[in-house]
């Protein structure tokens, strides 16, 4: 058995702390494999991490153990906290990191299967603890002796409510009418928003329905090969968001999109 | 037994495509080694990405299945594919990116030993396949089984011919001068062209031999330290091929060089 | 038993040469683990390469091979060394990449405890080696034999005295004033001095120390939480040493600090 941990983080390639954390956890629990989701997310920007777990979580084998290290709190009073669900144990600072994952859980399994711990139990954690990293000191080690076995409520006191988020959620102008935003850009400048395919479905079939942004006005597309090279085209993505792409070109140079940026779908007359 | 799987892909490291790839793969294979080759294609650049495969491959040991997805095809009628030579195995889109490995395998093995097959069988595939990410829903999944031990026969009928690429081949003005191009700039800026340590010798010694690019004329070298810092060089680099080089610096930036750049070796009289 | 071979090079992430270097290894030792510190390393900065080198050493498991590949000088006459002390081993160009961990070992450990060879024996090396990538050629296959259980002292003759540094020490101005310089900037921008822990307890207790760079006079602190988002503030990093910092920001932006920006401590009278 090889217990497999991932690392979300905002520490960059540049330094050794990614590779620290990792030799901290061989130490604990040297069966482990490391797989990395990305040490890229915007320094202390919680909301894309979160995004980020959210979206590779799925993917993973039962039991696997992600750690996120976005923490701009480190040194105050924020928890560092463990969760577990029947499909994902999680390890981190308690500062929102956890909140759509945790969303999602909600939704899907009873109360009495998820479990939220504050990490409490020093012997768990590394001899001397910094103040300015806790990814090293506190969390990497947890998370390894998570993955050696050790049972998530050793670790510390429960905790009632992990911290959430507050992403917007779509706005229902009218049945017809969804109003949402660009959530994340992807490495292709790929613009995904925060409306999802159930979203969809619940306004029209999707051949009646066009999407705004900016000036455009957009039918659903199934696939990029869809449109033209250089041509923009909106789609469901491989996770289930409504997009924004351009067919081999970046949606957000060539549209001027970024994060934050409105969107909306209107059901259509198809006379 | 770990099976090795190496990953070359344009998605970069900011998102969580590849982590994503790797938790599938490890639902399939747990055992599974991966070894990162580059996320760092520009997008959907096959040649770039059928010269990185061709590079690495000779350096891992047989058996090694290799998954490369730079894929501006996905969700058109190009096929997915999987080939196997005494060497190694392939796995990704068909269009071109296994193109070099191919061609060097047809001039190394005879024709009953290499294996070509389009990947129909979707019992190894993930449950649903988006019309966006072939890389997670049919590339990783098909990865996976073979390193799992699946027989590559069994993932879908023979494939005749894989696409190839038209890569430039150097031009014989005469016997005494041929003609290439640079189709690789490295990190460090060393710029890579198509012509071998082979058609070198074609030409005459080594020593008799000078290299032309743009208004320089070099003699070819034998290490970088052969020149003073910031002098250029022309050198047979680590893979065999002709490559002009900056002692301590970029050649691409220090002499303007690119991709497509014209370089022309000559034999010269030495008097 | 799983041994563990960390990689730190300035090779970038954009091209196979890391890639190959673990196919490498594996083909002659299929269980080891490997783990990235960077390769992020500035072209040909060995003093950068030293630094991370010996930040990221003391969280590895005991045993564990650090390979480093930061070698201006390959094909020259340098020579490629293998390092043992009773924490780490170590194999790279003898080109002062492993100065900052030697100086440690010798303060820390008994002569007859280190062990330095210079890498002779060619069957423990790729059978071709070529003149410009020592990494792939000698590097890592003697590495890869460490892991295997191959013993240091059959790799080469004993080496007398690795190349060191001359990394500058900071500068005692009176027993309460000393002067040092930044080493390190860090990917969030914090800015790392060669001024230790250990150098401030020698001038006095931390709360009567003030630290000055450029026009900036701060008092220690003992976390980035400490003070306002956007302000600046020196505290004692995770790794010991005097770093300047700006809450949720890049000191190094923010102030204008780059390697080599002097920096100071005072005592302070507190009347």
């Amino acid at each position: 058995m090889q217990p497999v941990i991932t690392l979300t983080t905002d520490f960059g390639l540049r330094d050794s702390y990614v590779g620290v954390m990792k030799g901290v956890m061989l130490g604990i629990c040297p069966t482990a494999r490391f797989v990395d989701i990305t040490h890229e997310i915007a320094p202390q920007d919680v909301t894309a991490a979160s995004f980020v777990v959210r979206a590779a979580m799925p993917y993973f084998p039962p039991g696997t153990i992600h750690l996120v290290v976005v923490d701009p709190g480190v040194g105050t009073q924020r928890h560092p906290v463990a969760l577990a669900t029947p499909e994902a144990r999680y390890v981190g600072p308690d500062n929102g990191v956890f909140g759509l994952v945790w969303r999602q859980a909600q939704a899907r399994w009873q109360t009495s299967e998820l479990r939220a711990v504050i990490l409490q139990e020093a012997r768990f954690w590394r001899q001397q603890v910094s103040a300015t990293f806790h990814g090293r000191d506190i969390f990497a080690p947890v998370a390894a002796h998570l993955a050696a076995g050790v049972a998530l409520d050793t670790l510390g006191p429960r905790l009632e409510k992990p911290v959430m988020l507050t992403m917007q959620e779509p706005t229902w102008h009218t049945l017809q009418h969804l109003g949402g935003q660009i959530i994340y850009i992807d490495h292709f400048g790929n613009a995904i928003s925060n409306i999802t395919a159930a979203h969809l479905g619940r306004i029209g079939p999707l051949p009646a329905l066009q999407v705004s942004i900016g000036s455009l006005r957009l039918p659903l597309q199934h696939t990029y090969s869809s449109v033209g090279a250089g041509e923009a085209l909106a789609l469901i993505g491989s996770d289930g968001y409504l997009e924004i792409a351009v067919r081999e070109g970046s949606a957000s140079a060539v549209l001027g999109i970024e994060t934050g940026t409105a969107i909306a779908v209107h059901k259509v007359d198809q006379g």
